[in-house]
């Protein structure tokens, strides 16, 4: 692509825009109200529904926002299988509907496209995306930008964790409060510096490479309000380092998948202090028992009592919601530099383009 | 378990209930209009919403459900996260619901709490599961039965077919007709031919084996009303020869993953005639363009104009709402003989019981 940075070293451009994942933090963390107003005052009255469309890495922050809207509304949250509408040609009534499409570049044309039909059949369509000129954001209601300058590195990363934080004040913004999960204001106010602390802190990451480095694969493990970063983590890996990362609610795992792990295959357990970190924990380390080596992100309690694990921490300052925010940036970190042991640019992965267009 | 079957050679079990499976359909398509009755006299007036709950290959079974029922209704089906029910202790408003609650077993502990709360809610909860006595069939206001006789195999084949084919009539009981889909009457009284048909053809399936059996990974693909199948061939696989075999929609396989497609990623795609089928020729031509040797399943246009494509047919007398179920009779002899040929036992994958205790 024409306007794609040729990095001086592999691996240069991406790791530039995770260090930039501070300041864009605090940037939405400081737009906070102003953007709870702005999406408060075009609510419909009664909202009677809400779905969420997205692919890609977008689709990951969809699964947290899934969880965070359920959580505060009380309303089942539909993802939108777009090839209903744009290969079977059957659009759902989306009157008194909320729906939140989100892509980062905001021109994936089936976003777009399903978009468009869900706010001309009477939707309010809050886009959650980088650039607010795009297609996207011209089809919505209201844009919740990551205002971020351009992401030039193929894989997303501060794209990500901006739209991460911007579905979750979307959730507050919609429903009941969400502090119980969030860890309310001083979370918020301490977001920004746990991501900041979670890049600078470099410890064990290369116990970790040199687990995942050698083996063919990998599992990512986490449930709940932090399953999403099992997701992203195991997208990142499959995206940069071109090996199949899967990434699996614990409970998923359990039923079947389970039997895979063995010596040969690494899984990455992610888990914040929460109703869901002792099942992350007890799938860890029956992952352990079949011979897996285990590298836990999180909480402690995560890799505790697994016997062998690696533990990377993040700082303990945040509730669940939020925690999800280093747990992702641990992911960049054990994607990017596993690609780099692996001889490979992760500014450049093989067949890829910035933006992908499915329709 | 003390009932489990001590196969006289490895994988007789499970092969022993794959071939039941033309004769556990056509019970099922006896008694079709029967059971559309059944769903019929106990729907709410005004159905209201719909959600679905399951975990591992009943899982998959929901995803095909999900887009027949919003084919059928009209609705965004929402496909529950059962965490957010018995971690979070948030239960949905669930009267004028229609709750589908999938399990083979009707014993996993999540699923059966989930269905009870709802239908305490007042949600019309249906049970798609094998066994009628169990507590997740006491829970709910209509059952319907796979019926066929004890599953003994660790991995669920007989009892996958069979929740296919129930929650497709399922669709046709709640909404418009989806004919258009299905193919119709003939298409259902061709079913079982056209499982028997599959489960007998095994030409090509050595050649596909050779390409499996000595790469540690694959990817599996299909969308819309095939992406059960994907999704289930790589759960199988998965299961029984305890490698990371990856289900994807073509569409989010393009978004990122396809940069893992070279080599040592064999990829197998599944399409039948019907508005995706392009989508996953296309998505399987470009993961080959990256090196993958392609095993297409299903209708020819899938592998023809891949390059070196190995075709496993299926007959192409089923609509595509119907052909899925050839499709993952043909994932489920893929991993059986694969497994078989690493030396391995399909019946009893390491470190796996028939019930998933998951709460």
């Amino acid at each position: 692509m024409s306007d794609q940075v040729v990095s001086p070293r592999p691996g240069a451009q991406v790791q530039l825009e995770m260090a930039e994942q501070p300041e864009v933090l605090a940037r939405i963390v400081g737009r906070r109200t102003e953007l709870h107003e702005l999406v408060r005052s075009r609510l419909p009255s009664r909202l009677r529904g809400i779905s969420l469309i997205a692919r890609g890495s977008s689709d990951n922050v969809a699964v947290h926002a899934r969880y965070l809207l359920e959580l505060a509304t009380g309303l089942p949250v539909s993802l939108i299988a777009p090839s209903i509408i744009t290969r079977y040609h059957h659009t759902p009534d989306s009157r008194d509907h909320l729906v939140v499409a989100l892509s980062q570049s905001g021109k994936t044309p089936e976003i777009v496209d399903v978009a468009r039909r869900l706010a001309d059949g009477g939707g309010m369509v809050v886009a959650v995306t980088n650039d607010d000129d795009s297609p996207l954001a011209a089809a919505a209601t209201v844009t919740l930008a990551v205002g971020t300058g351009r992401e030039l590195a193929v894989p997303a990363t501060k794209t990500v964790t901006g739209q991460l934080a911007l579905v979750t004040l979307l959730a507050e913004a919609v429903g009941s409060s969400i502090a119980e999960y969030t860890g309310g204001e001083s979370a918020w106010a301490a977001l920004p510096d746990a991501a900041a602390q979670t890049l600078a802190d470099e410890r064990l990451l290369a116990e970790a490479v040199a687990v995942l480095q050698p083996r063919g694969t990998a599992i990512h493990l986490a449930r709940g309000l932090t399953y999403c970063a099992a997701l992203e983590g195991a997208l990142k890996s499959k995206e940069t380092s071109r090996r199949v990362h899967e990434g699996f609610s614990s409970a998923d795992f359990l039923h079947g998948p389970l039997t895979v792990a063995s010596d040969e295959v690494a899984v990455v357990a992610y888990g914040a202090r929460g109703p869901v970190l002792a099942d992350v924990a007890e799938t860890a380390r029956a992952a352990a028992e079949l011979g897996s080596p285990v590298i836990g992100v999180g909480a402690p309690e995560v890799w505790n009592g697994v016997p062998g694990a690696i533990g990377l921490a993040v700082p303990q300052t945040l509730g669940e919601a939020l925690a999800v925010i280093p747990l992702v940036i641990r992911g960049q970190q054990l994607a990017i530099a596993t690609t780099l042991a692996l001889g490979l640019d992760p500014d450049r992965p093989a067949g890829l383009n910035k933006v992908t267009a499915t329709h």
